[in-house]
């Protein structure tokens, strides 16, 4: 198993810890997601599944940039479940904290976790005060052009 | 002090081992050179420097990529000292191991290490040797465009 010191290493470097708001939600308001990933090239990939296991949630899928076709598939290791987020991937990073700037976006996404856990997300007032936590981290804009496929062998 | 299994994780995300060649040397044979080195935008300087002190080798840059100018300032931790390579940054990842792809360019930048500590890269045959286990890391064609300075902060 890898040290969980060596994960926090890694994510300082690679992860991604999202606050993403879907405006064109089929709900009566936009839908709130947590979504805490790492994506790497294909020949990376069993690293995510080592990092997988320690932290014990989460599924990791590849794909390929259909706008960058010369780009090697990429590999994504992605936990987007809130009962994950809510119990296992935020009580890891706060008990090994991570070092780097990454650290101001994880708070951001344990503050609107925070507000998701009390259902105020379901409220627009609720969705509005998300916003304001939301950081650039979010607006991952090439996602759109993402196919997606559960990895064969992940 | 951090965690040697957070650099580790770290370094397997965002370090850099390269074996550089510079055929345009003034010797009368190409120049081969070992650098290991992570860059990261300016707003994450701080963990570089947290870094340093624990390899205990190498300095921090602060540059900007002419070519990019819209891009943030960068800084470069760098060590290209041999004695301080073969001295301090190799025998921390030989008791640390990467566990990422990474290990791979780690592993030839070790046996590039052996030919120079065995002065072998200061005959022709001995770069032939080096350029044979050099690998495509290296090729920093971006280092070109950089401008060099001192950090002032580090």
């Amino acid at each position: 198993m890898l040290d969980p010191n060596y994960i926090v290493g890694f994510v300082d470097g690679e992860g991604c810890f999202s606050i993403t708001i879907n405006r064109n939600s089929t709900m009566h308001r936009p839908e709130v997601r947590l979504v805490f990933e790492i994506e790497l090239e294909e020949d990376d990939g069993p690293i995510l599944r080592s990092i997988q296991e320690v932290i014990d949630c989460g599924n990791i899928y590849r794909f390929v940039y259909k706008r960058f076709p010369h780009w090697k598939p990429h590999y994504k290791y992605k936990v987007s479940n809130f009962k994950d987020i809510y119990g296992k991937v935020i009580p890891f990073f706060r008990k090994y904290p991570l070092q780097a700037k990454k650290k101001f976006s994880f708070e951001k996404f344990c503050q609107a976790a925070e507000l998701i856990k009390e259902k105020k997300h379901l409220t627009l007032e609720g969705v509005e005060r998300i916003k304001k936590i939301r950081h650039k981290d979010s607006l991952d804009a090439l996602d759109a052009h993402v196919q997606w496929g559960v990895a064969k062998n992940y």
